[in-house]
C-alpha cells in the first residue's frame, strides 16, 4: 500500500498533470473510477429488479436479489468509509484540536446511520 | 430527477394484449405498479450517487446518501415480504401439509438474508 | 441437531416441579427449553462483554464479541419469528378475516424492526 | 426490573484492589463505569427476554424486546468504536507508518462485523 504518500502534499492529485482537472478534494479521488464501477453494477442490480416485478419472478427471488444490492450498497460504503477514515480522519487527527474530534463524531454517526439502515 | 418519466411509454404494461390479464401469480401483482415506481426512485438514488462521486462530494454526504438508498431497498423488501406473507405463506397454510411449512422455512430464511445483509 | 437432547440433563429446569406444564399458548412453546438455553448463552456472552471491559481487553476484540452477540439474539429471533409464522400467523389465516391481515401486519412490523435494529 | 441489584454483589469488581491501577491502555478507560452500566442493563434485558420465554410471554412481545436489545449492544458498539478512533487510530495515525494504516483497515473490519451482524 502506498497510501502513506498521502500525506504528503499532493495526495489528492488523482491526475496530477491535468491543470484545470478539479483535485479531488476527498480521500476516495483515486478510486473514483472503481467507485463508479460498483455503482454501475448497483444500478444494474436495481433495473434487473424492476424486470423482475414486470415479469412477475417469484417473491422470495426478488427478496434474494433486494439482499445482494443491499449488501453491495454496504460494500462500497465500507470502501468509502475506509478511505475516509485513512485520509481525512487521519489527517485531522494530525493537525489535532477540535476539528480532530469532530471528524471522529462525524464519522461514528455516520456509521450509525449505516447500522440502522 | 426525471426517473418517473421512464414510467410513461410502456413501462408497466408488462402484458398489454391481455384483456383480462391473467393475476399475476404472486401476491405482489396488484402493487406491481408501486413496486416499479418506488424501484425507479431507487435506480435514480444510485445514479444520483455516481454523479456525487464524480462530483467529489464530501464522503460523509454520499454515505449519507447511501444509508438512505439502503432504507429505500429494505422497505420494499418488507412491502414484498408483507404481501407474500398475505398471499403466498397464507394460502399454503390453508391448504395444510409439507406444503405450507416449506413456505414458512422459505420466508424465514428470506428474513435472515436480510437481516444479513 | 442433536440439540433437544441438551434440554436432559436438566434443560437447567425452568420449573422441575410441573410435571404437566401446560403447553405455553405460543407458538414457541414446544422449543421453550431450547430457547431459555440460547438466552442463557447470550446472558453468558453479554457478561464475558463486561469481563473484557472490567479486563481492558482491547477495543476491537470486544466489538468482535459485540458482532457475536448481536448475530445470537437475531438468530434467536428468527427461530421464534418461524414459529411465529408457522403458528400463530397460519392459524389466523385458516380463520380467515381481518384477524388474518391483522397477524401479518403485526408480523411485519416485527421483522421492521428487527431489520432497523 | 431488579437489573441494577446485579451490580452490587461485587459487580465483577471494577478497582477491587489496585490502588495506582494504571489507567487501562485503551481508548474506552475512562468510561469503563459507564460501559459496565450499559453492559449489565443489557444483561437485564437478555434475563427479560428469558422470564419473558418462560411466562409464555406473546411472540411478538418477546421480539420487540430483542430488537430493544440489539439496539442497545450496537449503541455500546458504536461508543467503543468511536472512542477508538479517538484514541488509538488517532494515535496511530500521528504516529504514520504502516501501523497508520492497519489500525484503520482493522477499524473498518470491525465496522463491516457489526454491519453483517
Amino acid at each position: 500500500m502506498t497510501v502513506d504518500d498521502a500525506a504528503s502534499p499532493a495526495a489528492e492529485a488523482a491526475t496530477p498533470g491535468t491543470p484545470s482537472a478539479p483535485q479531488g478534494p476527498h480521500g476516495y479521488a483515486k478510486q473514483k473510477d472503481q467507485h463508479l464501477k460498483r455503482l454501475r453494477r448497483i444500478e444494474g442490480q436495481v433495473r434487473g429488479l424492476q424486470r423482475m416485478v414486470e415479469e412477475d419472478v417469484y417473491c422470495i427471488d426478488i427478496l434474494t436479489q433486494v439482499s445482494a444490492g443491499t449488501k453491495a450498497l454496504q460494500s462500497f460504503a465500507l470502501q468509502l468509509l475506509e478511505e475516509h477514515l485513512r485520509h481525512c480522519v487521519a489527517d485531522a487527527a494530525i493537525q489535532g484540536g477540535p476539528e480532530a474530534d469532530a471528524k471522529v463524531a462525524e464519522a461514528t454517526a455516520a456509521i450509525a446511520r449505516l447500522l440502522r439502515s
